[in-house]
């Protein structure tokens, strides 16, 4: 990915009609998405850098001595300068130089006390810092071509990783030890890394969707959970099987049914101009009619580009609309804690006229 | 780690002198501190929980349905509330039963968005939400023989997987095989997942200091930097190892031996009382003095505990003095872009009267 001078003019008009001098982007993807710039944070506490985007002009890329080859390397088009002495030092400096005298910043991914500080610091040299939101994550909602074509590059890496080590479970193997095979044959397969810590969860394991995998030994029978995902040239993928090691019971081909027409029904509602709780609606009443409402307790998908996990959501709260080019998942699920779970996740661009789902194994490995 | 009643206490105390009601813990490390609740979060925007603290009473933990299973077996003694209409429309109905009209919250980690629009629903119920910064990070600055204990064996278990990893290293290996390695090596030594991003540099490559692991293969003569760490017992590691594939130059002989020169007398300037950055200048006078001043561009060391970063920052601006007790890296480095770099970090222990290396390994392995 390059600097995408495309995307810098949107956000600039943007910019001029909210008669905002310059714009701070602190958030990694956004980042990214307008710079090619792909170094890591290590929290929100520790950034690799922030891009300051005047309305008009050049863009600038603030970093450290730590991150300065590799910026140089990677944001085409872009100053760079270096905050020796902090970021707000450089600022200090550099936007009477540029005749910046109001700074808008991402307010969404901006902590409170920084925020607050750094406020005080520019009203010093009279410059307004002017909390902002979600400017660039909007343009981000919709995904060109290439960005669809990236998305759908990396599901089918993570399913080809999901299928080399699907064939090599069996009973004795622990969570961990299958969450690991994932992740390394991630990295052979040439992901950046995982999207997100790989969940493998066996048996009563499988009713916290979030799982965290522990040593528990896969037995005959068990119900094995997989949400796993990679980043690939910075996109993301996100898929959810489940599975029976051995032959499934009725009451796991009953239940697996019920998911899997809720997913299917809700995919079937999606096209551009429905709402996202209507999605939802679909599925939730599917798995509510089977007497399940109460186990299904998160909303049915989110949106993933850069970020595994963007708008829009696909939750019972949500009014917004969707639109042609929005990538999104769909993935309910039913969690007993007696018992276990039951999730099934795939991946859907969303056109004009229906969905178009990106993973090629689209039924899951059930019934 | 379990909940830590003592911990709780002592912050009770220091909320009842501020005349706050209640605090609400959002930083992840505060809340396994606090309560032994290990889950992880997805990145600032997408908590698995946060604890209200009462200044009387028992503490709460806060989540959703993901986690509650988890939270029920880690967070003892702790009162489990699920929000599925999120966490301000659970905050309305609790706080009031609570008594709570006062409510901290960790402006050091709150995204600025997210306080405001927390701020505006408090209020409707006239509950004022008050910025707090850092009250339990002040509490962790200093280690107990416990936690001292936990990040001895965590540095220790990291140099073992090193050392592993140093056995099999070998011309043709890429940069990211070695980082592959020993991240793999870390999870069979037992190790939750490493404290931040392996960085496996290869000459010129180890200029950056924050180098991302390439496909660069290693050549006889190429200089090695390998820094790592990892999470055991939630405690974090971070260690730098640079060396020679191979003979080593005169060059490299003596710029090695400048900074290993700067991390021992640093290290021996270290002992209860002193200030940060005199320590930071015992290394950074060495290295000026050797004439590369201007190849030193980070802070000398940072604590290290439940997070691989934390206070106190061996800065040259950090006025604050040692505490026995604390644990700092202490990791002098000198990167020259056309040439390549040097780092070598160690963690020690602050004690009244000098400063004890955690690693056994401490010399690296140069010359």
């Amino acid at each position: 990915m390059h600097s995408n001078p495309t995307r810098i003019t949107r956000l600039q008009k943007r910019l001029k009609r909210k008669k905002i001098d310059a714009l701070l982007v602190t958030e990694p993807y956004n980042r990214r998405y307008l710079s090619g710039y792909t170094a890591s944070d290590n929290g929100i506490a520790e950034t690799a850098g922030v891009l300051l985007i005047p309305a008009s002009g050049a863009p600038y890329l603030l970093t450290d001595s730590r991150f300065v080859l590799q910026a140089e390397e990677e944001a085409q088009g872009y100053t760079i300068s270096l905050y020796p002495k902090g970021l707000s030092t450089l600022l200090k400096k550099l936007l009477p130089e540029l005749g910046i005298s109001s700074l808008g910043f991402e307010s969404q991914y901006m902590l409170h006390a920084t925020a607050l500080k750094m406020q005080d610091n520019l009203a010093q040299i009279g410059v307004d810092f002017i909390a902002c939101t979600e400017l660039i994550e909007r343009m981000r909602l919709v995904k060109t071509e290439e960005e669809i074509r990236l998305l759908k590059k990396s599901v089918l890496r993570n399913e080809q990783v999901f299928q080399l080590v699907y064939n090599t479970i069996e009973p004795g193997m622990t969570e961990r030890e299958i969450a690991l095979a994932i992740e390394l044959t991630m990295h052979e397969l040439g992901a950046e890394r995982p999207s997100f810590e790989t969940i493998v969860a066996f048996g009563t394991n499988a009713a916290k969707p979030h799982a965290v995998p522990t040593d528990r030994v896969l037995k005959t029978g068990d119900i094995v959970l997989v949400d796993m995902g990679l980043v690939l040239e910075g996109y993301c993928s996100d898929m959810t099987r489940t599975f029976v090691a051995g032959k499934p019971d009725a009451t796991y081909v009953d239940r697996v049914r019920v998911v899997r027409r809720a997913q299917k029904e809700a995919t079937d509602t999606i096209r551009a101009g429905v709402t996202c709780k209507e999605v939802d609606r679909t599925a939730r009443r599917i798995i509510e009619e089977a007497g399940y409402g109460e186990y299904f307790g998160h909303a049915l998908g989110h949106g993933v580009g850069l970020a595994v996990h963007e708008n829009p959501r696909l939750s019972s709260r949500s009014r917004k609309q969707l639109k042609a080019g929005m990538i999104v998942t769909v993935e309910p699920g039913i969690y007993l804690p007696e018992w276990g779970g039951i999730r099934l996740e795939n991946m859907v661009v969303v056109h004009e006229d229906g969905a178009e789902t990106l993973n090629e194994d689209t039924t899951g490995l059930d019934l």
